[in-house]
């Protein structure tokens, strides 16, 4: 695959991910998540989890515990590095609960493995911006 | 390289990270990171800062405004990814400012790639450790 069509895959990857947190779509984030390798999810301020089991269920609790949630992606930049990739971000996320809307912003490393040829996520590394750094 | 010798240069360039964190070398510290690759750095709680340049400058700050650092590294895990791999961590630090001592926790991610065949950093992620999720 040349760098370009491997870009844009992982461009996609990347955006399958947000679409299944927006969509609090449990098996459409199972299918974001690489089944051949141990994976770790960090959400924000939180420690990290390790394994697909642990990670899922971690989502499984977000979603139950969420009306709605968008994502603006922002400042998003992808490296390529063979068969793996890193894609860095700013996520403003307005969320919803209980009638009440929320506006934050975190800091996110999400990397990537081509696996049978698609791009999973081998990491989901979250932070809160609370501060700009020049 | 064999994956034993491998993970024994990680594991050493993990260390020398930190070393230089608790030395505040900012010489020691510039050692540590990629130079052939945009470097980039979280700190916790800010937000991402791309470039050697903007990195170091704000380890110099950091240094600047720091009395002692000192660091425990529990949970540590390895991932050898071929020319790239990840450390992931938890750090258990003690700062000292001003006479006052202060401990926090922080989860970090440690992206290196191997250059010139050593393992330099390519991104530190760090986030604060406010929540512990089963």
């Amino acid at each position: 695959m040349n760098e370009y069509s491997a870009t844009k895959q992982l461009a996609r990857a990347n955006r399958a991910f947000y679409e299944a947190f927006e969509a609090l779509d449990l098996d459409a984030m199972a299918a974001v998540w690489a089944t051949d390798a141990v994976v770790r999810c960090v959400h924000p301020g939180a420690s990290m989890l390790h394994g697909r089991e642990r990670v899922l269920a971690s989502w499984r609790d977000i979603f139950q515990a969420t009306d709605a949630i968008r994502f603006e992606l922002v400042d998003l930049e992808m490296e390529l590095h063979g068969e793996l990739a890193c894609v860095h971000l700013v996520e403003r996320i307005t969320t919803t609960a209980e009638g009440a809307e929320q506006v934050g912003e975190a800091v996110a490393t999400n990397l990537f493995a081509r696996q049978d040829g698609a791009w999973r996520l081998l990491l989901h590394h979250a932070s809160p911006l609370a501060r700009r750094l020049e």
